[in-house]
């Protein structure tokens, strides 16, 4: 089974890194775009041995305890083949 | 329109980062991960005078050109608010 996170940064936080690449597509003639903002994005592959509800249970504590800092930012995820 | 594009090293190229978590996750008592990968999330903004299939050439443009190394890297992306 795959869990895929998501981190971004909360949306009132400033996103420098996602300002710069939206500068340099501006500049590099890009149309249409309004703001980039950036995030990281984590695929964990785990053991069949979990079901379900422990995967997600333990990836939501992983998100949370690990991979996301709750100060500055917020996570989703999903289950592949949760079934 | 927002556009999010998933760019993650190609499953070939090893990924030290993401070893880097496992090994982290692994020595915390986490049970049951497997495998660690990480990759780079980009929400793009887009402006509302593009239609789907042009905010989908244009994110597709700007994901093969600038937000991906295409040695070592792929992505896949979806559009949300397509129609």
């Amino acid at each position: 089974m795959k869990a895929h996170v998501y981190v971004t940064l909360k949306q009132t936080v400033l996103d420098p890194q996602g300002q710069a690449i939206h500068g340099a597509l501006t500049k590099m003639q890009y149309q249409g775009i309004e703001e980039v903002r950036q995030g990281k994005y984590f695929v964990l592959t785990l053991s069949d041995s979990l079901d379900a509800a422990a995967a997600k249970a333990e990836v939501e504590r992983i998100a949370t305890d690990v991979l996301t800092n709750p100060v500055i930012e917020q996570f989703t995820f999903h289950l592949e083949d949760a079934n």
